[in-house]
């Protein structure tokens, strides 16, 4: 299985390391050179060269010409791709957890009400006549 | 740099690969065999299985106990992380589709009224006295 090359997988597969994701939350501030952008992190500029590279590919940040100083910003659009693909699969996330909180209910509703699991159907009324 | 496995990370390579997209995509239907799975794509059933392990180590999918038929399903949670990642650069996206379209309508009000760059300021009902 090599890596895919669609621009969908290329965002998804640039995307799937934290130092990279640090990179692009520390553009959303602003432009940054590679110097500015390896402070932070304990690795070398070169490993941060290898990073921007890949972000660049997938056209997550756009470099400036400058040959000396050639500072990195954010290209937020394939990430719009993204949030469009992510969004089809949210009700199935909200369903799954509607209906863990509502299983979380009933188990929360039986402890503290020990013995009084058929009281639905006006059961409670009954008992408290007695 | 070799392979992150933090959780978003997990998520986010498993993400990054047409075929794995298109078998969340068919998951979202209701379970599948391998063999079910399979079936659209022009790929064996051992480089199948292989995607399913990716997906089941990020947590993407489930899969049944039988050890013959094990049926796959989606678990959209991790798509949660996905969606919430990617909305805090929502409004970068926003404000560049934003001013990209300014600069669009600018360029067709120029193209539409050549010589009329400055009619802002009731200088249509001046051009229809004429």
């Amino acid at each position: 299985m090599s890596p895919s090359t669609d621009s969908l997988s290329l965002t998804f597969a640039a995307l799937a390391d934290p130092t990279r994701r640090a990179i692009l939350a520390r553009l959303a501030d602003g432009p940054a050179t590679v110097k500015e952008l390896s402070a932070p992190f304990d690795i070398s500029g070169p490993a941060v060269t290898k990073h921007l590279r890949v972000l660049e590919r997938a056209r997550l940040i756009a470099r400036g010409r400058e040959a000396q100083w050639r500072p990195c910003q954010l290209e937020a659009a394939p990430l719009k791709d993204v949030a469009e693909w992510t969004e089809r699969y949210r009700r199935y996330w909200e369903d799954r957890l509607n209906r863990l909180d509502e299983y979380l209910k009933t188990l929360q509703a039986r402890s503290e009400r020990p013995g009084h699991h058929e009281e639905k159907h006006d059961g409670h009324r009954r008992r408290t006549k007695k």
